[in-house]
């Protein structure tokens, strides 16, 4: 964790000249070009990057291929990217490959470990780019970057949601010693169209649709735990990154479409220990496809039942003080999943053994 | 407190159904209307109802008149009305009117406790009907029914908002045993145009106005305290009305505008023990008139700096288990103000003698 190498923001306003500056800098190029990493996961063609060209192209993608690594993916013309099937995971990590899931989307936090970058943005290639309700085309990776990189303020609750942003302040009777805020750890992004919602709540409103543009961008109040979404997401690397495992799911595992949740619940936690913040709300994306509602009740329905204890859990974790980075706090949560879930499923041990496992190869590959 | 009055909102479709049923309603005729008053304390004449008229006029109110009682404050036609001078409330209350603030809109609280009703809507004088973005008027008081009927979700963060709203549910990952929710006590609304900011704030930023519309309700998390505005908030008066004391302030008082903090700082820590909800965002309301920011730092100054140690106290304070009505959790924050805020300044121990006192009164007229 490089926490020191942080930009520190010592005030309000130095949040806004930095978010002001970080548009100006759209002028002479994009934001953050050199400092930010594209993750995707996915088993077809990327052709979905051709919406995105106007706004993706200047950065670097890594894209982890999942399934069939003899399948050649294509991706469009004009990218810059790096590509990970099964095999190169499994020659880069060797032995430590057991901690990456196949056969689902989790497989995506490989990139987290691959990237040399401090912030990665990670979508999913069903995501394509929405419009605000004046019709503009929404640059989802703008959105983000301005939220990371403008401060949280998760000690108390602002009425006018988040500070920082244009137009915006702390209302009367916001304590001013809390005006600073705290560093933004993980931006977490909506989607308009197909609503991410659980297996029975598919079945149940099958033609549901997400119309609903909430112009806002707030902060996860410390002690709160949300449903943290993969598919529209981005974090600063260097001060969270080794909590944003996606654990075990897909093949060979008793569980799938709970990666995300997992990573935002240990993530979450650990932001509250090591004082980092978490926003939610702006950029939508549009989701385009509803995963099939039957298969996904396969998956889901063990950490349906599951989560009933996992959250009361991660509720009341308490992290020691001496865990004073995120790959300590992380070591430390493993212990506490091991000691209080393994009465839950037999799953939670090697869950708990696979997080160590994770945590070995992050420090192997960022040294 | 009458909890077992409350209709018990079993599962979600249930609230929605309510919530439905309350919009049916609207067609038979205003809804609640023979369950909410509309409080409002004001120096002038109501002029402004003219605009409010379409909504409001069905609706009972209790006009606060505050300053000179020999003043004749003059009520558009057609309104059906009772109205308190500083006269009747030394009157009514006897010697317990020293609990009623004079020369301060915190006497709006004498018309909750003068009130038979199980709703409170309460309005300031220089609010009006505020335009969505489609340019629609807003029917501020018919939001704030919706949010009061329908359960609140304190214990999970929501991503996509209130999930009792139409088109919106709760999404993949939340836990579904905390679906049913729980009573909603308060609906704190917005403003459009002038923000609710402090005066170090106007002083700072004189032109700034709130033109970003975010169409969205959320409940505040448990734990977590909010920056409550009388400006434009709608509570149930039986589940919490007695936590809604508006303080000592303004004339005699050593401090003035930290009427509506005081009683959201208490109110959210007592809805946080006994299981009650607290939604802020719609409806908005158009505030016309700033305040003089120079008047305002004279009444906030001490304030401002009490409020950083006030508001850690709140955060840390605890009820005990046994106080399990709102008068008793009121009593008993009001003999850890005295013990805690005492140091602070000796105006802290006033004001737990005020608290016993409003608490006192409100048995009296609410037996």
């Amino acid at each position: 964790m490089c926490r020191t190498q942080e930009i520190k923001l010592s005030s309000h306003s130095t949040a806004l000249n930095h978010e002001a500056s970080a548009m100006a800098n759209t002028k002479l190029g994009p934001v953050l070009k050199d400092e930010l990493d594209i993750v995707i996961p996915t088993i077809r063609n990327l052709d979905f990057l051709e919406m995105w060209r106007p706004f993706f192209q200047p950065y670097h993608l890594i894209i982890v291929q999942d399934g069939d690594p003899s399948k050649t993916i294509r991706v469009p013309d004009g990218f810059d990217y790096e590509l990970y099937n099964r095999m190169d995971i499994d020659r880069i990590l060797g032995p430590k490959a057991s901690c990456i899931s196949f056969k689902d989307s989790a497989c995506r936090c490989f990139g987290y470990l691959i990237s040399k970058k401090k912030y990665i943005f990670t979508i999913d290639d069903d995501c394509f780019v929405a419009k605000d309700p004046s019709g503009k085309e929404i640059n989802a990776l703008e959105q983000h970057i301005k939220n990371v990189l403008t401060p949280s303020t998760p000690f108390f609750f602002n009425t006018l949601y988040d500070p920082f942003r244009e137009g915006a302040d702390f209302v009367r009777g916001y304590p001013f010693t809390l005006r600073e805020g705290v560093p933004t750890a993980v931006s977490h992004g909506l989607w308009l169209n197909i609503p991410d919602y659980d297996a029975p709540t598919q079945l149940v409103k099958p033609l549901e649709r997400n119309t609903r543009y909430v112009n806002a961008v707030l902060t996860v109040p410390k002690g709160t735990l949300f449903p943290m979404c993969g598919m529209n997401l981005a974090f600063n690397r260097e001060l969270i990154g080794p909590a944003m495992y996606f654990g075990l799911m897909g093949n060979g595992q008793p569980i799938g479409r709970y990666d995300d949740m997992w990573a935002g619940w240990c993530m979450k936690v650990i932001c509250d220990h090591l004082g980092f913040g978490v926003k939610t709300g702006l950029p939508y994306i549009w989701h385009s496809k509803a995963s099939n509602p039957f298969t996904n009740l396969k998956k889901e329905y063990k950490g349906i039942y599951w989560q009933e204890q996992i959250i009361p859990f991660f509720q009341t974790v308490t992290l020691p003080k001496h865990c004073d980075t995120v790959q300590k706090c992380y070591i430390e949560l493993s212990k506490l999943v091991r000691e209080n879930l393994s009465s839950v499923d037999e799953y939670f041990v090697k869950l708990a053994d696979a997080m160590l496992t994770w945590i070995e190869a992050w420090n192997e590959l960022n040294p």
